[in-house]
């Protein structure tokens, strides 16, 4: 049986929606192209700090070793892919994460500290949407989502970490922000959405349960 | 006893010039900073291949691994460098790399041959300075040099493997750009270089001998 660990749901205050649960089930293909671009895109966020901050040798080991596992990921969804004859090309950023990246701050150490925020954000929401699509998904794939729960949860943690070491921020401001981004994640994750990805919001080309009163008697 | 494997001293005419290879032994620090900036270029040049063919799974599958690698040996020089207390910054692309990349055709498939042979005489370059390096180092340095040897050397492999298999070009055709692009390297190689890399040319830093005839007699 595989649930959502407690770190990540007590993390969050909105739980992802059952609609967009059922839609993902429906849509295997599309949330496969889009979980192998996330990969991607995680690995290449991670390298974006070594980057960034050259000097901080914490950070670097810890981002650079983050990106070579989300790259694992990445190999692992395109192998799937693959077997299933499901192609792949590339995404551009998804409204979640370019609405996310939109709220980072210009200023230092504010930027790092959202960067990392959001990061954080990020690995949890992907935990607990693994957590919650593995037992409906087919077996072999189930296996593989419940795996990568472990890895997600772990990322959170360190980014997290990495918010309070490398930031110098203090504790009650970095949890004033992150409840500031939180509100902002989850109205991606619980308002409507036209686009259906892998962290999209509400489906709303779903269409609503027909009524009892209009049912047949 | 550490030599430069038979394949990779067979693929090239020209060795590095011992006068390097002195300057280096002298000048470990920058030595190292430059081989962790050059793991993490390759990093993203690797990276850079899943994204300008997303559509290639052998080539996406390959150069994912490749990056992964790059990143470990980023780590660990990283590693070696901080207990040296040699800092680390970012350092624009070398006359090396930059030159060789200069020399890449615009239209396809050229391009991808072109950036794929790039890579097998990069990969093989930095294994045989590994191995002209290693046993002038001192141990623990000399140890880890050793070791990349063997990575270098597959690298250069899939690199020339995937030329072959990934471009629909013919094998002489690409043994002819391969021989074109061995002559620039060569020069960079071989030729006067006034800034001191993991990849740069004969050191005209370096003095030269004293004449006999000026000699004390």
């Amino acid at each position: 049986m595989v649930v959502v660990p407690a770190a990540i749901s007590n993390f969050f205050d909105v739980a992802t929606p059952v609609q967009w649960l059922e839609e993902a089930c429906t849509r295997l293909p599309e949330l496969l192209l889009d979980h192998a671009n996330c990969e991607l895109k995680a690995a290449s966020t991670a390298m974006g700090f070594l980057y960034r901050y050259p000097d901080r040798v914490g950070l670097a080991q810890r981002m650079s070793r983050l990106a070579r596992e989300e790259l694992r990921h990445f190999e692992q969804v395109r192998a799937i892919m693959e077997d299933m004859g499901v192609p792949f090309e590339r995404h551009t950023a998804s409204r979640y994460a370019g609405s996310l990246r939109a709220a980072v701050r210009h200023d230092e150490p504010q930027k790092l500290l959202d960067m990392l925020l959001i990061g954080a954000l990020i690995e949890a929401r992907s935990c607990e949407r693994f957590a919650v699509l593995a037992p409906r998904l087919p077996e072999k794939l189930g296996r593989f989502y419940s795996g990568l729960l472990t890895s997600e949860a772990r990322h959170f943690e360190h980014y997290l970490a990495l918010a309070k070491s490398e930031t110098g921020i203090d504790e009650a401001e970095i949890e004033a922000r992150l409840a500031e981004l939180k509100v902002i994640e989850a109205e991606l994750i619980a308002g409507p959405d036209s686009q259906f990805g892998f962290h999209s919001g509400k489906p709303t080309s779903v269409k609503p349960p027909i009524s009892v009163r209009e049912g047949p008697t």
